[in-house]
């Protein structure tokens, strides 16, 4: 129990990769049927015809209602998600056309050409793939597949967006010795090193401690709360970063006309910073949404201290999950936190906004 | 129960303001001790002497263990208070001294001394005050007072806030007139003016919605996800405002010696940038853990759907709280969301990291 069979994950399959179903949703009650219980209750009592047919009717209204909300919920999660693409998307793609229509265009020969690859790999890279890693675990139709399996895309999206991310340090830092410029003197320089260190050493964190089986389940829970909470802060680091580096950039480039006199590559790229941060207030909405987080298997009832089941019985009747994983349960329970509401304990298990 | 009654809510006091005693903790089994509920109930079973005696040393050992653990949690908590509010007020202490040291002090004269408000005013507000607003609800000493008492703190704070905003706005606004330097070209401009319109929506939303007594309780569950999350990203928005606001006057202010020669005022102000990025960090750190979140009160399973309350048991055993407002009960219920987690409902309770 203390730790993961790598042999048990790997039983990685997606069994039903389909969306949820709405019907297995549990129904809300529906606004003014709040007697139905009672009318429930009554019936069990041999009710007469009209009651029967009474109970019929709420049983079928409420079906319906949760069955539309469960779909109004997944349109709701599947338009958010498709405009989080759409803007990271299109973030990328004004990097490119700002780079290839508005700058030099791209090359490695230590002019701005070599530069410009930094903006492209790190808005690529750091933001659009990193936030798509972050949210990885939220979607819904993935939640039927194992742990391992969504670990190690995640593990590989952050993995590409590292090396992104270096290469294009090295473009910049090629650019600054090839030209004589300074490295390392701005706040742009400072934070975005920062960052990208501390994303290395998380990345290295999550493939011992979460990746890999032998970590104890005692350190993933001590370091779980931690490695969301620094990727969290890293993403918003970065894009803290990229802005401050658009308006460096902006400030340099733009001689005449003048970035005060806001030429089209001025109005260009400042709405290229309004897009990459709606991508991510985007994510960060999606990441920060209960109800789209993946679902804690039935059986981690059996970790909590009490042995008792106040959310695992919440699970087991809302949810169906055939194939699920046992490696990071209870992690993340916010009953096992509420728990210690009053003890203090720094080891929270879970964030909360 | 629709709404809030203001008359109640008056009923503002903190009739026991110190800290959580931590001989109210419910105690963490010790570990080692996990036989302990067996042999209580073997004690019940008219045990001898000798269990009697150990049954006593098991609880007086859990006790003792529980009271170092809320204690421990309690002062990580005070030093993780107390590191944001030195760091908060050293970021406002370099800010002082950035313009009145290295730069040319302040006025209100359209010439750069105005301008010099700028930074101080928005460091103070927007970033200092606003910090603390964020985590008010936090302070465990308060968790006995009003909900009314804390949420007119929080008014408070967010309304000096804005007003300082505002002012900080009007000087660079006076400075750029004054000098003929254009306004609203630079991706500063537009993301800061962004985040003040809203905030000023946001503080409004929260006076019209959570402190008026008016707003139906369905309205308050459905915004107060959506008030909680801008809140943070507004505080995220102004941090990166502000790290690229530093970035342009550097830039723009260090010609001879160059900002890229990194001169003692470059070094001093990329520091006051990293000061004001760790304030963020360790905001949202004691903003995002939940065992710092200010307790729901034990009546609120009144609230949920099915009158169950795998929570509120919870509550009821491991809080004692003698005053508590029933006014925003189950908004931020973990439970309830989940209760939704497979209808996928948008309209989340609370947000989860």
């Amino acid at each position: 129990m203390a730790r993961v069979g790598l042999v048990s994950e790997l039983r990685a399959s997606c069994p039903r990769p389909e969306a949820p179903q709405p019907r297995q949703a549990r129904a809300k009650p529906l606004p003014g049927a709040e007697t139905a219980p009672e009318v429930d209750a009554a019936s069990r009592r041999r009710p007469g015809p009209r009651g029967r047919r009474l109970a019929q009717l709420l049983r079928r209204q409420r079906a319906e209602y949760g069955a539309l909300r469960a779909m109004e919920g997944y349109r709701g999660f599947l338009a958010l998600l498709v405009s989080a693409l759409l803007v990271g998307f299109l973030s990328v793609i004004f990097t490119l056309i700002w780079v290839l229509h508005y700058r030099e265009g791209l090359g490695w020969d230590g002019t701005a050409l070599e530069f410009n690859w930094h903006p492209v790999l790190l808005v690529t890279g750091f933001v659009f793939i990193l936030g798509i890693a972050i949210i990885v675990y939220r979607l819904p139709w993935t939640w039927k597949c194992s742990k391992l399996l969504m670990k190690s895309i995640h593990a590989g999206l952050n993995t590409v967006a590292a090396i992104l991310a270096v290469i294009s340090l090295v473009a910049v830092f090629d650019f600054h010795n090839a030209k004589k410029i300074p490295n390392m003197y701005s706040l742009h320089s400072w934070v975005g090193l920062t960052a990208v260190i501390l994303y290395i050493l998380q990345l290295l964190l999550g493939f011992f401690v979460f990746l890999l089986p032998w970590a104890p389940l005692s350190l993933r829970a001590l370091l779980m709360p931690i490695h969301v909470y620094s990727g969290l802060l890293i993403f918003g680091t970065v894009i803290a970063t990229v802005l401050m580096g658009l308006t460096e950039k902006l400030i340099f480039a733009l001689k005449s006309p003048s970035y005060s006199s806001l030429p089209p590559e001025g109005i260009f790229t400042n709405t290229l910073g309004l897009l990459i941060l709606v991508f991510g207030a985007l994510i960060f909405w999606i990441v920060t949404r209960p109800q789209w987080k993946r679902p804690k298997e039935p059986n981690s009832v059996l970790l909590q201290p009490n042995g008792g089941a106040p959310e695992g019985v919440e699970s087991s009747m809302a949810m169906n999950f055939g194939n699920v994983d046992k490696s990071d349960s209870e992690l993340n329970s916010e009953a096992a936190a509420r728990k210690r509401n009053i003890t203090l304990d720094e080891a929270g298990q879970r964030s909360t906004m």
